[in-house]
């Protein structure tokens, strides 16, 4: 093993001139014309397998972005290892508060600035360069190693769901491994248990046919912004409870003994405020900060537009807003008895004078993993050998909506060995990934191998 | 005055073949990339007043968008009329929604359909023409007439407000008369002898210091999309009565008599709702849609926009948001003190978890003129002889907000001769005017030089 660490430390700079290669495709999945952008990533993740010593590597194409697949299976006797990732990104507005182009990957401060950074190329990546490291270094690695990489995780995984329904002997696995979360904080090794889950709706609120002046028939006519505001007013109660009936019938009792461990951890809420520059925090009453963050369903508005919205004055009484509106989702809730939900109780609450359409544009069940697994303690083990450090297990506020599919479907365990930190931006301006944490998950990566072969 | 009047019958193509050229320069006010066009067509609105016969026209520079001032002052003993209007006009978006391109002018079922046509070229123009009409058939006019056509009337008249405080003398007269707004109903002369005011507002609510995952994030802190819309809810009562604090103090009381005659006009909700296609009406409640729409102040959201409005599902918590609200005013309000009011109570319900930042971005005095005044009698003589039907008296939605500046700083009455309609998409897409209107509107502004010679 030794052996092995010395390598990827050696290593080290060619990893990263080789994961800025990977950042400078703009592999936006949500966008029609990044269309060429994801083949090429696709193209490029194809290579950079074949070049770590996989075999029957392929781009698998699919109704949407192509899939990327690899093995290793010479390991007889020992256990698999699916490994997860995708190559996909988020779009970049607001471009105009990136301090650099987000797909110009820079260096500062040792962390290295593009879209995509931590989420989830640079994570996905550690794992390639970890079996590189062993087929490289030794010729072999000491179990069976599958690849799954996917192209369309930031739009709900669709093509990767109906690839696994048919292909479950392929993707046959003893536990599926997945570094696409946050650590705790800055360098310590941290696994997460459960995931939220996801439920994306949009609502769109006509009046009027068409957009009128606002004097000629302002006060006459219900106002489609006004009424919007008002619904949306109607979804949380002043305590910051979902007001949608039958919302909380399914969400799991949070335990004494989660309180107690999460109170551990001491998180600081004051800190917290203070780095996203807050005067305070805001949410669920009766439930701490983590609580709200991980074991607590919660509804935002992720964007609303209508009107005028131009720079001065434009005395419209608009027809038209339309609102995204989406509730993280905690087991066992289920994403589309939410949806329905919802759907249900935004057009119970919308006044006759205006016409209300919904879409439920995106979704993902919540997960808990079992700490008990063998993969959850190989992983364990792994990451406290990278760090040099004792492990925290924590839950996160995010979805990866494939992870509940995986557990269901290939009925694996799914680890969830994160390097990512909650304030690198994903899906934000100026995202970025530590890279020592890239370094110290290149590491982890290659420990688990070793520990879950045992 | 028969030949004046077939003087203009003969014309009346002519009139309009040079009002599609004056509809033709996009002279849009509130665009910094429209200055030159703006300058076009101030310099386009004097020549037309050349070719009519004036006298000392000229293009006056302000710090904002150019005056047009042209006058005939030959009769003497007879009473001077300032003639006002508007050559700007409004943004024209949204585009996709217009049927023909907004500054190429298309007749269609006699109407001509081009942004700035009912709003206000078209109706500016027809006091050129009726004064043309007097020069050329007759070399003089039956009593003096200025002319001051403005630019920045969709943007707040200011520059205008600064030349009549410093030009007292220049524009003094015994009434103003203005074409800028409707007519009750297809083919009936109407007077106008009340108009709103406008109170238009900006507020910015801002959360977390850049956008954040609404994952990683949500349920810790306040959503300041969520946060808006409870603040906008919070501004009107389910009785849609506004909530801010003094609003109503200087509202004046509906008299009986205004109300019984605003009974007489036999207004059709169920047509106005079909018209805009609507379900139903929404408003205040106790007051009728004509007593909303005349005599009632309003609170409508003219705008908003925040967090993420592409295509899809990004999940993002957003950082900012921003709604255009504005009131619209009655007498005795004062738009200064309620602009006062609003701020101050929209800070006051915006949580600790937010910043909220409020603009001021425009704002008008609402007005009424008598009905016993001899300009107003004169006017409601020309227009039946005009139109060959009986007067009616209405009040408007809108704001002219230069009128209640005139009768202020004048000391002069000023009369509402407006030949628009309601439904002629002013300030909304395939704006256009009754091309019936138009000549009509030329000859009832002839018969009131007549008239109000006398």
């Amino acid at each position: 093993m030794k052996q092995i660490i010395e390598y990827i430390d050696k290593n080290k700079n060619n990893y990263i001139n080789e994961l800025k290669e990977f950042l400078k495709i703009p592999s936006i999945s949500n966008d029609p014309n990044h269309k060429a952008d994801i083949i090429k990533c696709a193209q490029f993740v194809k290579t950079k397998l074949v070049n770590a010593g996989l075999n029957k590597v392929k781009v698998i194409k699919t109704k949407g972005h192509p899939l990327v697949y690899g093995e290793w299976l010479k390991a007889n006797g020992k256990p698999t290892v699916l490994i997860y990732g995708h190559y996909d990104v988020q779009p970049v507005d607001p471009i105009e508060l990136w301090d650099n182009p987000p797909f110009e990957p820079i260096i500062k401060s040792n962390k290295i600035f593009a879209r995509g950074a931590t989420d989830d190329k640079g994570q996905a990546f550690m794992h390639i360069k970890s079996v590189e490291a062993f087929l490289k270094k030794t010729g072999k690695l000491p179990l069976n190693v599958k690849f799954i990489i996917e192209g369309e995780e930031e739009v709900g995984s669709s093509s990767l769901e109906q690839f696994i329904d048919e292909n479950k002997k392929l993707l046959e696995c003893d536990a599926v491994l997945i570094s696409d979360t946050s650590l705790y904080d800055v360098g310590t090794p941290t696994l997460t248990y459960g995931l939220r889950g996801l439920a994306y709706m949009e609502v769109e609120v006509t009046g009027p046919k068409k957009d009128l002046h606002s004097g000629g028939f302002g006060g006459a006519v219900a106002n489609p912004i006004n009424i919007l505001a008002g619904m949306i007013n109607k979804l949380m109660d002043k305590n910051g409870k979902i007001t949608i009936p039958t919302f909380y019938d399914d969400v799991a009792k949070l335990t004494k003994k989660e309180r107690e461990s999460f109170k551990k951890l001491k998180f600081s809420d004051k800190k917290f405020a203070k780095e996203i520059n807050v005067a305070e925090l805001k949410g669920e009453k009766g439930f701490s900060t983590l609580e709200r963050l991980w074991v607590r369903p919660t509804l935002d508005c992720n964007g609303i537009i209508g009107g005028f919205t131009g720079d001065g004055a434009k005395t419209v009484l608009p027809s038209k807003v339309k609102a995204k509106i989406s509730m993280r989702l905690v087991p066992n809730q289920d994403t589309k008895k939410i949806a329905k939900a919802f759907i249900k109780y935004i057009k119970s609450i919308a006044p006759k004078s205006v016409k209300v359409k919904v879409s439920d544009l995106h979704g993902a069940n919540p997960s808990v993993t079992s700490l008990d697994d063998k993969s959850t303690i190989a992983a364990s083990k792994a990451m406290e050998k990278a760090f040099g450090k004792k492990i925290v297990y924590v839950r996160e506020g995010g979805s990866v909506p494939i992870v509940p599919v995986f557990a269901k479907k290939l009925n694996a365990p799914v680890v969830l060995m994160g390097l990512g930190l909650n304030t690198e931006n994903l899906h934000s301006p100026n995202e970025h990934f530590n890279l020592d944490h890239f370094q110290l998950g290149i590491k982890s990566s290659a420990y688990f191998l070793e520990e879950f072969a045992k």
